[in-house]
């Protein structure tokens, strides 16, 4: 029996249960140590298991329905008994597994997440990672989606949160940390954020507070952790998206413009080939929502095999790392100053 | 004489008076019939206008001192008198020139251009502009740093200043409008957005409003004008340019990484000098502050000649537009809806 199990919600996805079976085919060849709980219509899921020789380390757990891609959270949540992606949180909270993963709604994946794993004590509001591709390797960014606003507590809250995850995802040791604002200078920016400087500057927290940091900083890898609220940083993080898609297209024009271009984009093809693979999304695949008891790894519903599979290997990255211990220490220090400023 | 002529800081900027002096030969070699004002120290400037043939065309406005690019604002606006900068806006406001270009402290230049040429009646906060290279063309973006917050009032009023604007920028006759949040969903995002999204909806006002677009939207081009509050617009766009940064750095990472791949550089050289331009920010340099009595340009700092020339042609081609005239009207008729409400 293999050491680490994971739940998948095999019909969440743009192309499920398709790109999340092909994906797991991906990732268990790479990871002999993982076996798989499988949530969704059994019907459509023997046979490829079968198929693509995964039987022995597949467990198929039968669900009639499947939250929609646009189903609101609230509606999602009323009818989520019988689900696919409930099947699979709930199986974090048994402890049948040690993480799980879903490609689908992500309003009703966090609904789920919050409702069967609550949240840790201390934290207020849990936040949305993303990993964020950079000139030195990779940063996390967050809140990027879970809450709408943020207050100054809840900054300390995610810079504490994403320190511990930064650890465990790019294995630094003291991952640094920058608060996003539209100024380096001190005086910049809203109220929230200057009383959050404050809070994170704090020695007692022990963190690399770096101060503020901008948009741009981001992508140049100035600091490994960015905080921010989910509004904000969901904006970011779509128009680094957009500003990214936009340019791969001005490359692809640049070197099928004519005949020359053409012959040297062949020529060039292993550079080419490097490079497809730097902005290939699937790379940075996985957002995880911090600061609930366990596990839940959110896939882009759009991605395709690799992606899902890189998922996959976060979340069985995460389920071996102790960063939710170092999550629960660093909030009860955070706690604990905060109770000194009284 | 000229028909138009334009103020300039000639001092305000990363690499000023250098950069300002070749972007003004370039300009001037492309429009006879714009004539300059030049402000900044007058020793500075007299050899070499006269070394490029322009004398004729440049009057020197002496002052003894300059905005630092570093200076607060509110520094900068009690030292203003005998500034370069201050100069430059104030020929604005006597009407001694129809615009003025400044590449100096983007605070300080909003601050003197609030001061020196007062609000348009009806806003209650002008907003700040960017031009934003999109996969269709180019799109406005604002507010992106004149004010952190902005209610459903202030993005009314952005719309209608960003429509007005777009339509001399693009020259479309009726430019489309998107509200920026973090989904496309009517009941998505934060209160102040779903007010301002049924405001903009009035068909009294006349605009296309095609309701909420997402961070990857922008680089699509899916609307004309993206109207923001100046926090996320500012990150908006300080993120797509450090994630073009990246891409960059990529794809020249590519092209250089053997010898195959410089070959095929090579070949495809004029493709590539076509992604250069395109990826160029030259190309889109010149912010606006609108919902003043007066257009003043703000060129990138650290800008080069090519860029300062595209925010010099910004400035003549607005100082020939009726946009400010359209804003007005705008204005009135949402102050009328406004007044209906009652």
């Amino acid at each position: 029996m293999a050491s680490l199990i994971l739940s998948v919600d095999a019909m969440g996805g743009d192309s499920a249960p398709q790109v999340v079976l092909d994906g797991l085919a991906l990732f268990a060849g790479q990871r002999s140590d993982v076996s798989f709980q499988l949530h969704g219509k059994a019907r459509e899921l023997e046979g490829p298991i079968e198929q693509i020789g995964l039987s022995d380390r597949c467990s198929i757990v039968h669900h009639d329905h499947v939250v929609a891609m646009s189903e609101k959270p609230s509606v999602a949540l009323r009818r989520r008994v019988g689900t696919s992606m409930w099947g699979a949180v709930e199986a974090v909270k048994t402890g049948a597994v040690q993480a799980a993963v879903s490609a689908g709604n992500t309003g009703a994946l966090m609904a789920f997440s919050m409702l069967a794993l609550r949240k840790m004590e201390g934290v207020h509001r849990p936040a949305m990672t993303a990993i964020w591709p950079t000139i030195k390797g990779r940063s996390i960014v967050l809140d990027v989606g879970a809450n709408l606003e943020a207050d100054s507590d809840q900054l300390l809250t995610s810079a504490i949160m994403g320190e511990a995850y930064a650890r465990a995802v790019t294995g630094k040791a003291r991952p640094s940390i920058g608060l996003l604002n539209i100024g380096a200078e001190e005086d910049k920016g809203r109220d929230t954020l200057k009383l959050a400087a404050e809070k994170l500057r704090n020695p007692a927290l022990g963190l690399d507070f770096r101060g503020y940091v901008e948009g741009n900083d981001i992508a140049m890898g100035v600091v490994d952790v960015i905080v921010t609220d989910g509004f904000t940083g969901n904006v970011a993080l779509k128009t680094a998206e957009g500003t990214a898609r936009l340019v791969a297209s001005y490359v692809k024009d640049a070197l099928t413009v004519n005949a020359f271009s053409k012959a040297g984009a062949v020529l060039a093809s292993s550079g080419l080939k490097q490079l497809r693979e730097k902005m290939n999304p699937s790379n940075v695949n996985g957002g995880v929502l911090l600061g609930i008891n366990g596990v839940v790894v959110k896939s882009h519903g759009g991605t395709d095999p690799e992606g899902y599979a890189t998922a996959l290997g976060l979340a069985a990255d995460l389920a071996a790392s102790n960063f939710r211990d170092e999550i629960a220490s660093g909030l009860v220090r955070a706690n604990r100053e905060d109770g000194d400023d009284l």
